[in-house]
Protein backbone atom coordinates (compact mmCIF):
# COMPACT_ATOMS: atom_id res chain seq x y z
CA UNK A 1 0.00 0.00 0.00
CA UNK A 2 2.01 2.54 -1.29
CA UNK A 3 0.77 6.06 -1.30
CA UNK A 4 1.90 9.35 -1.93
CA UNK A 5 2.38 12.01 0.38
CA UNK A 6 -0.45 14.73 -0.86
CA UNK A 7 -3.24 11.20 -1.08
CA UNK A 8 -2.33 11.41 2.76
CA UNK A 9 -3.36 14.84 3.66
CA UNK A 10 -6.28 13.85 1.08
CA UNK A 11 -6.61 11.03 3.89
CA UNK A 12 -6.19 13.20 6.88
CA UNK A 13 -3.54 11.13 9.11
CA UNK A 14 -3.68 12.74 12.07
CA UNK A 15 -1.60 12.92 14.77
CA UNK A 16 -2.96 12.47 18.28
CA UNK A 17 -2.21 11.55 21.78
CA UNK A 18 -2.98 7.72 22.44
CA UNK A 19 -6.10 6.56 23.87
CA UNK A 20 -6.92 3.88 26.18
CA UNK A 21 -8.86 2.20 23.28
CA UNK A 22 -6.17 1.90 20.77
CA UNK A 23 -5.36 -1.28 22.50
CA UNK A 24 -8.13 -3.12 20.81
CA UNK A 25 -6.71 -1.00 17.49
CA UNK A 26 -3.64 -2.54 16.81
CA UNK A 27 -1.76 -0.62 19.00
CA UNK A 28 0.47 -3.59 20.82
CA UNK A 29 0.75 -5.27 17.19
CA UNK A 30 1.89 -2.29 15.79
CA UNK A 31 4.85 -2.36 18.39
CA UNK A 32 5.58 -5.96 18.12
CA UNK A 33 6.97 -4.72 14.15
CA UNK A 34 9.49 -2.73 16.52
CA UNK A 35 11.02 -5.41 18.86
CA UNK A 36 10.14 -7.91 21.57
CA UNK A 37 6.23 -7.48 22.61
CA UNK A 38 4.15 -10.14 23.60
CA UNK A 39 0.52 -10.04 23.67
CA UNK A 40 -0.31 -7.40 27.30
CA UNK A 41 -3.17 -8.56 29.04
CA UNK A 42 -6.28 -5.82 28.98
CA UNK A 43 -5.21 -5.10 32.93
CA UNK A 44 -1.21 -4.86 32.39
CA UNK A 45 -2.27 -2.58 29.11
CA UNK A 46 -4.45 -0.29 31.40
CA UNK A 47 -1.89 -0.40 34.50
CA UNK A 48 0.75 0.76 32.14
CA UNK A 49 -1.40 3.44 30.58
CA UNK A 50 -2.73 5.30 33.95
CA UNK A 51 0.68 4.94 34.76
CA UNK A 52 1.68 7.30 32.11
CA UNK A 53 -1.06 9.23 31.66
CA UNK A 54 -0.65 10.61 35.38
CA UNK A 55 2.48 12.21 34.21
CA UNK A 56 0.59 14.24 31.60
CA UNK A 57 2.93 15.97 29.23
CA UNK A 58 5.76 14.58 31.18
CA UNK A 59 4.99 11.53 28.62
CA UNK A 60 3.28 11.53 25.55
CA UNK A 61 2.81 8.73 23.47
CA UNK A 62 1.09 10.04 20.21
CA UNK A 63 -0.24 7.53 17.23
CA UNK A 64 -1.76 7.85 13.93
CA UNK A 65 -5.43 5.94 12.76
CA UNK A 66 -5.78 4.90 9.34
CA UNK A 67 -9.32 6.63 8.56
CA UNK A 68 -10.24 3.46 6.55
CA UNK A 69 -9.11 0.35 8.31
CA UNK A 70 -9.42 1.97 11.93
CA UNK A 71 -6.76 0.80 12.52
CA UNK A 72 -2.95 2.33 14.31
CA UNK A 73 -0.52 2.67 11.81
CA UNK A 74 2.10 4.78 13.15
CA UNK A 75 2.99 5.75 17.01
CA UNK A 76 6.05 6.95 19.05
CA UNK A 77 6.52 8.61 22.17
CA UNK A 78 8.72 11.50 24.08
CA UNK A 79 8.87 11.72 27.67
CA UNK A 80 10.79 14.90 29.37
CA UNK A 81 13.82 14.63 31.60
CA UNK A 82 14.65 16.98 34.21
CA UNK A 83 17.91 18.27 34.58
CA UNK A 84 20.12 20.67 37.13
CA UNK A 85 22.68 21.65 34.13
CA UNK A 86 21.95 24.01 31.16
CA UNK A 87 20.37 25.94 33.79
CA UNK A 88 18.56 23.58 35.19
CA UNK A 89 17.14 22.86 31.82
CA UNK A 90 15.32 19.71 30.52
CA UNK A 91 15.41 17.40 27.92
CA UNK A 92 13.01 15.39 25.91
CA UNK A 93 13.39 11.96 24.68
CA UNK A 94 11.98 10.33 21.70
CA UNK A 95 11.53 6.60 22.34
CA UNK A 96 9.86 3.74 19.86
CA UNK A 97 8.98 5.61 17.03
CA UNK A 98 7.64 2.93 14.24
CA UNK A 99 4.92 3.10 11.22
CA UNK A 100 3.17 0.04 10.39
CA UNK A 101 4.91 -2.38 7.34
CA UNK A 102 1.90 -1.76 5.14
CA UNK A 103 1.71 2.06 5.79
CA UNK A 104 5.46 3.13 4.55
CA UNK A 105 5.92 6.19 1.92
CA UNK A 106 3.21 8.86 3.55
CA UNK A 107 5.38 10.28 5.38
CA UNK A 108 4.18 8.70 8.90
CA UNK A 109 7.32 8.92 10.54
CA UNK A 110 8.19 12.07 9.90
CA UNK A 111 4.69 13.49 11.08
CA UNK A 112 5.29 11.63 14.37
CA UNK A 113 9.17 12.67 14.97
CA UNK A 114 8.03 16.19 14.52
CA UNK A 115 4.72 16.26 16.35
CA UNK A 116 7.27 14.63 19.17
CA UNK A 117 10.02 17.59 19.04
CA UNK A 118 7.14 20.13 18.79
CA UNK A 119 6.67 18.79 22.09
CA UNK A 120 9.44 18.71 23.52
CA UNK A 121 10.21 22.41 22.15
CA UNK A 122 6.83 23.60 23.73
CA UNK A 123 7.63 21.84 27.18
CA UNK A 124 10.52 24.38 26.82
CA UNK A 125 13.45 21.90 26.41
CA UNK A 126 16.61 22.76 25.03
CA UNK A 127 17.02 19.78 22.57
CA UNK A 128 15.59 16.50 22.20
CA UNK A 129 17.64 13.39 21.40
CA UNK A 130 16.80 9.40 20.34
CA UNK A 131 18.90 6.38 19.92
CA UNK A 132 18.91 4.70 16.73
CA UNK A 133 20.45 2.10 14.28
CA UNK A 134 23.35 3.22 11.66
CA UNK A 135 20.82 2.56 9.20
CA UNK A 136 18.01 5.27 10.57
CA UNK A 137 20.07 8.00 10.40
CA UNK A 138 19.73 9.53 7.34
CA UNK A 139 15.62 9.49 8.10
CA UNK A 140 16.51 11.45 11.02
CA UNK A 141 18.87 14.00 9.24
CA UNK A 142 15.82 14.43 7.21
CA UNK A 143 13.93 15.44 10.25
CA UNK A 144 16.52 18.04 11.62
CA UNK A 145 18.49 15.66 14.09
CA UNK A 146 22.12 15.57 13.87
CA UNK A 147 24.63 12.81 14.86
CA UNK A 148 26.12 13.84 18.27
CA UNK A 149 27.34 9.96 20.25
CA UNK A 150 27.09 7.09 20.78
CA UNK A 151 24.56 4.26 22.96
CA UNK A 152 26.05 2.08 25.16
CA UNK A 153 23.69 -0.40 26.30
CA UNK A 154 23.98 -3.16 29.09
CA UNK A 155 21.48 -6.12 29.01
CA UNK A 156 19.83 -7.78 32.81
CA UNK A 157 18.00 -10.27 30.82
CA UNK B 1 46.06 13.72 42.53
CA UNK B 2 46.34 10.15 41.17
CA UNK B 3 45.47 7.54 44.42
CA UNK B 4 44.80 3.77 43.71
CA UNK B 5 42.18 1.87 44.49
CA UNK B 6 42.83 0.77 47.40
CA UNK B 7 43.77 3.94 48.77
CA UNK B 8 40.45 4.61 48.13
CA UNK B 9 38.57 2.08 49.46
CA UNK B 10 40.79 3.49 52.77
CA UNK B 11 39.40 6.92 52.35
CA UNK B 12 35.36 5.12 52.14
CA UNK B 13 34.64 7.29 49.17
CA UNK B 14 31.12 6.03 49.11
CA UNK B 15 28.26 6.47 47.01
CA UNK B 16 25.04 7.93 48.01
CA UNK B 17 21.83 9.83 46.81
CA UNK B 18 22.20 13.50 46.67
CA UNK B 19 21.23 15.69 49.14
CA UNK B 20 19.81 19.63 49.14
CA UNK B 21 23.10 20.73 50.90
CA UNK B 22 24.98 19.35 48.28
CA UNK B 23 24.64 22.46 46.30
CA UNK B 24 27.24 24.30 48.97
CA UNK B 25 29.70 21.22 48.71
CA UNK B 26 30.53 21.88 44.91
CA UNK B 27 27.91 20.14 43.11
CA UNK B 28 26.81 22.45 40.33
CA UNK B 29 30.39 23.15 39.98
CA UNK B 30 31.19 19.50 39.40
CA UNK B 31 28.73 19.66 36.74
CA UNK B 32 30.18 22.42 34.66
CA UNK B 33 33.04 20.32 34.32
CA UNK B 34 30.89 18.39 31.60
CA UNK B 35 28.70 20.93 29.96
CA UNK B 36 26.88 24.61 29.87
CA UNK B 37 25.99 24.82 33.66
CA UNK B 38 26.13 28.52 34.57
CA UNK B 39 25.64 29.17 38.87
CA UNK B 40 22.22 28.12 39.88
CA UNK B 41 20.39 30.36 42.24
CA UNK B 42 19.21 28.52 45.81
CA UNK B 43 15.92 28.99 44.83
CA UNK B 44 16.28 27.39 41.22
CA UNK B 45 18.28 24.32 43.01
CA UNK B 46 15.59 23.81 45.86
CA UNK B 47 12.55 23.44 42.83
CA UNK B 48 14.80 21.44 40.67
CA UNK B 49 15.65 19.35 43.55
CA UNK B 50 12.09 18.98 45.01
CA UNK B 51 10.59 18.20 41.70
CA UNK B 52 13.37 15.28 41.15
CA UNK B 53 12.63 13.80 44.90
CA UNK B 54 9.06 13.91 44.07
CA UNK B 55 10.00 11.16 41.35
CA UNK B 56 11.49 8.58 44.16
CA UNK B 57 13.57 5.89 42.88
CA UNK B 58 12.07 6.67 39.23
CA UNK B 59 14.75 9.35 38.95
CA UNK B 60 17.77 9.45 41.05
CA UNK B 61 20.94 11.28 41.20
CA UNK B 62 23.99 10.13 43.38
CA UNK B 63 27.30 11.78 44.37
CA UNK B 64 30.39 10.70 45.83
CA UNK B 65 31.51 13.24 48.86
CA UNK B 66 35.44 13.77 49.49
CA UNK B 67 36.02 12.38 53.20
CA UNK B 68 39.42 14.93 53.44
CA UNK B 69 38.04 18.67 51.61
CA UNK B 70 33.81 18.01 51.92
CA UNK B 71 33.34 18.63 48.59
CA UNK B 72 31.76 16.58 45.65
CA UNK B 73 34.14 14.86 42.97
CA UNK B 74 32.08 12.46 41.77
CA UNK B 75 27.99 12.12 40.08
CA UNK B 76 25.58 10.70 38.03
CA UNK B 77 21.95 10.15 37.97
CA UNK B 78 19.45 7.28 36.14
CA UNK B 79 15.79 7.63 35.41
CA UNK B 80 13.26 4.91 34.55
CA UNK B 81 11.27 4.88 31.35
CA UNK B 82 8.13 3.00 32.01
CA UNK B 83 7.18 1.68 28.41
CA UNK B 84 4.56 -0.63 26.48
CA UNK B 85 7.21 -2.79 24.67
CA UNK B 86 8.92 -5.44 25.99
CA UNK B 87 5.50 -6.62 28.08
CA UNK B 88 5.39 -3.28 29.75
CA UNK B 89 9.39 -3.15 30.54
CA UNK B 90 10.88 -0.47 32.05
CA UNK B 91 14.56 1.10 30.99
CA UNK B 92 16.98 2.66 32.88
CA UNK B 93 18.34 6.08 31.30
CA UNK B 94 22.00 6.95 32.94
CA UNK B 95 22.67 10.56 32.55
CA UNK B 96 25.34 13.27 33.85
CA UNK B 97 28.08 11.04 34.79
CA UNK B 98 31.41 13.30 35.85
CA UNK B 99 34.24 12.94 37.98
CA UNK B 100 36.18 16.40 39.28
CA UNK B 101 39.15 16.69 37.10
CA UNK B 102 41.18 16.34 40.84
CA UNK B 103 39.59 13.14 41.46
CA UNK B 104 40.38 10.97 38.55
CA UNK B 105 42.57 7.30 38.75
CA UNK B 106 40.21 6.60 41.72
CA UNK B 107 37.72 4.63 39.91
CA UNK B 108 34.60 6.98 41.13
CA UNK B 109 33.57 6.72 37.35
CA UNK B 110 32.86 2.95 37.93
CA UNK B 111 31.53 3.31 41.28
CA UNK B 112 28.80 5.92 39.84
CA UNK B 113 27.93 4.31 37.02
CA UNK B 114 27.87 0.58 39.17
CA UNK B 115 25.12 2.27 41.69
CA UNK B 116 23.11 3.77 39.11
CA UNK B 117 23.50 0.27 36.84
CA UNK B 118 22.47 -1.22 40.07
CA UNK B 119 19.96 0.95 40.72
CA UNK B 120 17.73 -0.04 37.89
CA UNK B 121 18.02 -3.26 38.05
CA UNK B 122 16.59 -3.21 41.25
CA UNK B 123 14.13 -0.99 39.97
CA UNK B 124 12.74 -4.13 37.16
CA UNK B 125 14.45 -2.50 34.37
CA UNK B 126 15.24 -5.33 31.51
CA UNK B 127 18.45 -2.75 30.19
CA UNK B 128 20.19 0.31 31.03
CA UNK B 129 21.42 2.73 28.43
CA UNK B 130 23.25 6.02 27.68
CA UNK B 131 24.36 8.16 25.76
CA UNK B 132 28.63 9.30 25.45
CA UNK B 133 31.12 10.16 23.65
CA UNK B 134 33.61 7.74 21.51
CA UNK B 135 36.19 8.59 23.74
CA UNK B 136 34.16 7.13 26.65
CA UNK B 137 33.31 3.83 24.71
CA UNK B 138 36.35 2.04 26.64
CA UNK B 139 35.35 3.28 29.57
CA UNK B 140 32.04 2.10 29.22
CA UNK B 141 32.54 -1.26 28.35
CA UNK B 142 34.88 -2.04 31.28
CA UNK B 143 31.52 -0.99 33.10
CA UNK B 144 29.85 -3.97 31.20
CA UNK B 145 28.34 -1.99 28.19
CA UNK B 146 28.32 -2.68 25.09
CA UNK B 147 27.66 -0.36 22.08
CA UNK B 148 24.41 -0.61 20.43
CA UNK B 149 23.10 2.10 18.64
CA UNK B 150 23.73 6.25 17.62
CA UNK B 151 22.59 8.95 19.49
CA UNK B 152 20.77 11.59 17.29
CA UNK B 153 20.18 15.17 18.63
CA UNK B 154 18.08 18.60 17.31
CA UNK B 155 19.11 21.72 19.93
CA UNK B 156 16.22 24.43 20.15
CA UNK B 157 19.16 26.82 21.07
Amino acid sequence: MQSSNSSSEERRLEVRKLEISDKNKGFVELLQQLTVCDSVSDKDFEDRFQELSALGNEHVICVVEDDRSGKIIATGSVFIEKKFIRNCGKVGHIEDVVVDSSARGMQLGKKIVDFLTDHAREMGCYKVILDCSVENRGFYEKCGFEHKAIQMAKYFN
